[in-house]
C-alpha cells in the first residue's frame, strides 16, 4: 500500500495502526503514546491517500470511508501525523507538489468584487445556528487572546477585543472602520467601551442581518452602522481601521489592493490594526481540502508577503505581534463545544457536515500546534510619529485587566 | 543650473537660497521657516549635484566646495530637503537611478569571510578617540531606547541594553553569544546584571582590544570572553544570541547565511534578538556616499527581506518591535556632542574628516526623521512554545525601570 510507505516515512514517534479495505494491517511509529487505529473502508483510498493526502484524507473522513477507532478521534490522528511531520517536508515529491500548487494560487485566489461575495457566502452564510453551537455568545470567530492563564474562551475573546482597542488608541467621537465585521461583536464593543462611531462592513448577508439587529437591541444604532458592502467601494476617511480575521480571504494577488485601500481610507494621523492568521513558513499554497470545502479563495499570508505589500504603500508598519498558540487554544475550545452539541449540528445539516466540521476544527488546531501557523497583529500608520515612542501604552492599560473583566459584556440576542 | 531645476521640483516648503559658483542666486520654497543659504564654490557642482546628488552633496560638503551660511548648518540643509522629499521620489529619472543601483547591490554587498574584516576595519578601526568624542561612556554605538521622556543618552543606552535582556529572558549560567559585540558594553552588562556567561565576537581589532581590557578591569574575564572572529566560524550551541547594530553589515545576499548561522548556533529552546536599522520603504540600495565613505558593504534591510530569509530557516519570528525616532534622538545627541568637541576631532584627524563625520551624523538623523528609517528588534526562536504566550514579560520588568536606573553602570576605562 503506497499510503503505508508514505506513513512509514513520516511517523517516527507514536503508535499508529492502519487496517486497509482488504483487512490487511500495518503499524507505524516507535510504540510510544496511546495506540491509535485507523480503518480504510474503500480500496480507492489505498492509492488516493498516497497521491493527494491533503485533499483525500479530509474527504475520506467526511464520507466515512476512513474511520478512527474510539476513543481515538480525527484530532488524535492529525496531531500524530503532523506532530511527526512538523514544518519539514522531506520528500522531493512533496516539494514538487507544493511548487505546483503554489504556481496556481493566484488563479485560485482571484477575488474581484463580485466573486468575493460568493466566496464569503460559502462559509459565512451557513445557517447561523451552526456558529451558535461552538462560538462564544458574542460570536467572535477569530483568534482569542489568552491574556492570563486559565481564562475562559469568553474572557479571552473580550481580552482580544480590548487588546486591539488599546493598540488603536481610540478616543471618543473617532470614526472607526471595521473591515470584515462578522456578526458585529467587535464594532459594538468598541463603540460601547471607547465612545467611538463605528462603521462595519461585511459581504455576508447572514452576518449583516444579525449585526444590524444587535446594534438596534443594544441601543447603539446611532453610533454603529453595518453595511453589506465590499471594503474597496468605501469612501474616506476614518481615524482608525480595524480588520479581524478578514485578511485570510483577500488572496495573495490582492494584497497591494488591500493595503492601498487601507491607506486611502485612513486619515493622515490614523492607525490601523490588521489581525490575521499568518504562516511562519515560507509563502505556500492553501491546503486543498480547506480551499475546496471551507474557505474558497482563502490564503494564509507569510509575513514577507504582507511586509512586501505594505512597503509599497505610504503606510508604515509600526508593530507586529505574533500570537503563538492562542489560536490553537481557541480552536481546542471550539472543538470541545462542537463535540458537546454535535447532535444539534446533525439536525441542522447532516452527519457528513458534522464530520466536515470536525475535520476543519481539528486540522486547523493541529496546524497552529505543529505547522508554524500563528496569528499576526500588524499595526499600521501613515505617519512615523502617529504613535508613542514605546509600546508601554499597550500594557499600561492591561494592568487593569482584572478590573476590566468585571465590566458588562455584549451577547448575541441579549 | 540643472541642480536648481532639481531643487525647484523638490523644495516646496521652507526658505532655501542657493548661490552658485558664478555668483548667481536662486531661491526655493514658500518662504516659511528660517532662511538657509547654501554656497557652491566649484562650477563642477552645477552639473555634478544634479546628476548624482546622493554622492556629490556629501563630497562637496567634505571638500568645502559647498558651504552653508551660519547659523545654518548641514543638518538644516538635509532636514529641509529630505523633509520636503519624504519617502516619495517623484521623478522617472530617480526611479531609473534607484533601479540601477539596486541591480548591483549584491556585488557592492558581497561580504565573504575575508572581505568582511576589511569592511569592518574601514569604520571600526578608526582611532578610538573619535568614538569617545560623541558616544556615551559605555560606547554604545547603536540606537538607544528612550523608555521615558527626558532620558539622557546614557540612561537611554542602559535602557536599550535592559530592554534587550528582558526580551531574551536570560537566566544565570546561560551561555549568551553577542554577534558584533563592539567595545563590549552589552556583553559586560548582560553578564553583570543576569549572571550569564557571554561570548562576544567582533572583526574589529580596535574594538576587540578595548573589550578584552574592559572584561579584565571589571573582573568579568572569567564569564565574558571576546574573540576576534567571524560569527560564521563559531561552534554551537548558545542558549541566547544577541546581535546589535551588526546586521547592517551583513549584505542582502548573505541574509540566508546569517539566519542559518543563528539557527545552527542556537540551542533548541533558545531565543535570539536581532537589533538592526531597518527601512519601512521597499528594498532599495545603500546611499552611495555612505557606502563609499562610511560603511562599505553595508545595507539597511526592509522587513520583507529579513522575513523572507527567516521563513526559509527553522527559526520562528516571534516578535517585531519597530523603534521609530529613537535613533533620530540618539543621533541628535551624538551630533550635539561631536559639535562640542569638534576641535579634538580635528586634532586626531583633520578638518575634512570632521565635515565627513558631520555629514554622516546629520544625514543619518534626517533619514530617521524623513526617509522611513527605523530600528527593528526581531525576536527569534526555534520552538513555537519557547516564549510566554503574551508580551507582558517584556513590560512587567520595565515597571521597575526607575529602580533599575539607580543601579551601577559600566563605563569604558573605569
Amino acid at each position: 500500500m503506497l499510503f503505508g510507505a508514505l506513513l512509514k516515512h513520516v511517523v517516527e514517534r507514536g503508535s499508529l495502526r492502519v487496517i486497509d479495505a482488504r483487512g490487511r494491517s500495518w503499524t507505524f511509529g516507535d510504540g510510544t503514546g496511546r495506540p491509535l487505529t485507523v480503518r480504510l473502508h474503500d480500496r480507492g483510498l489505498h492509492l488516493g491517500l498516497a497521491i493527494n493526502p491533503y485533499l483525500r484524507l479530509g474527504e475520506a473522513y467526511m464520507d466515512g470511508t476512513l474511520t478512527i477507532d474510539a476513543p481515538g478521534d480525527i484530532y488524535d490522528l492529525l496531531d500524530l501525523v503532523l506532530g511527526n511531520l512538523g514544518t519539514s517536508y522531506p520528500s522531493a515529491a512533496f516539494k514538487l507538489y507544493a511548487a505546483l500548487r503554489r504556481a496556481k494560487r493566484r488563479i485560485d485566489q482571484h477575488n474581484p468584487i463580485g466573486k468575493a461575495q460568493v466566496n464569503v457566502a460559502h462559509h459565512y452564510d451557513l445557517d447561523g445556528g451552526i456558529y451558535d453551537l461552538f462560538l462564544d455568545a458574542d460570536k467572535q470567530y477569530s483568534c482569542a487572546y489568552f491574556a492570563h492563564p486559565g481564562m475562559s474562551l469568553e474572557e479571552a475573546q473580550l481580552a482580544k477585543k480590548r487588546h486591539i482597542a488599546t493598540k488603536l488608541m481610540i478616543e471618543p467621537g473617532m470614526r472607526v472602520l471595521d473591515i470584515g465585521c462578522g456578526w458585529g461583536g467587535l464594532a459594538l464593543t468598541l463603540a460601547e467601551e471607547t465612545g467611538a462611531e463605528v462603521v462595519g462592513v461585511t459581504l455576508s448577508r447572514e452576518q449583516h442581518k444579525v449585526a444590524c439587529a444587535r446594534a438596534e437591541e443594544h441601543g447603539l444604532a446611532r453610533r454603529v452602522q453595518f453595511h453589506l458592502q465590499d471594503y474597496r467601494t468605501l469612501e474616506p476617511s476614518f481615524d482608525r481601521i480595524v480588520s479581524v480575521g478578514m485578511f485570510e480571504h483577500v488572496g495573495v494577488g490582492h494584497y497591494p489592493e488591500y493595503f492601498n485601500a487601507v491607506e486611502r481610507l485612513l486619515a493622515p494621523s490614523g492607525i490601523a490594526l490588521i489581525h490575521t492568521i499568518g504562516r511562519l513558513d515560507p509563502p505556500g499554497a492553501t491546503n486543498p481540502w480547506i480551499a475546496k470545502y471551507i474557505f474558497p479563495g482563502g490564503y494564509i499570508p507569510a509575513l514577507s508577503e504582507m511586509a512586501s505589500a505594505v512597503e509599497r504603500t505610504g503606510l508604515f508598519m509600526t508593530d507586529l505581534e505574533v500570537l503563538r498558540l492562542h489560536y490553537a487554544e481557541t480552536l481546542r475550545e471550539w472543538r470541545r463545544r462542537f463535540a458537546a452539541r454535535r447532535d444539534a449540528a446533525a439536525r441542522i445539516y447532516d452527519e457528513r457536515f458534522c464530520r466536515m466540521w470536525e475535520f476543519y476544527l481539528a486540522g486547523s488546531e493541529t496546524s497552529f500546534r505543529h505547522e508554524g501557523m500563528v496569528n499576526f497583529q500588524l499595526q499600521l500608520a501613515r505617519r512615523i510619529d502617529a504613535l508613542p515612542l514605546t509600546r508601554d501604552y499597550m500594557y499600561a492599560h492591561e494592568r487593569n485587566a482584572d478590573a476590566l473583566a468585571a465590566r458588562p459584556r455584549l451577547r448575541v440576542g441579549e
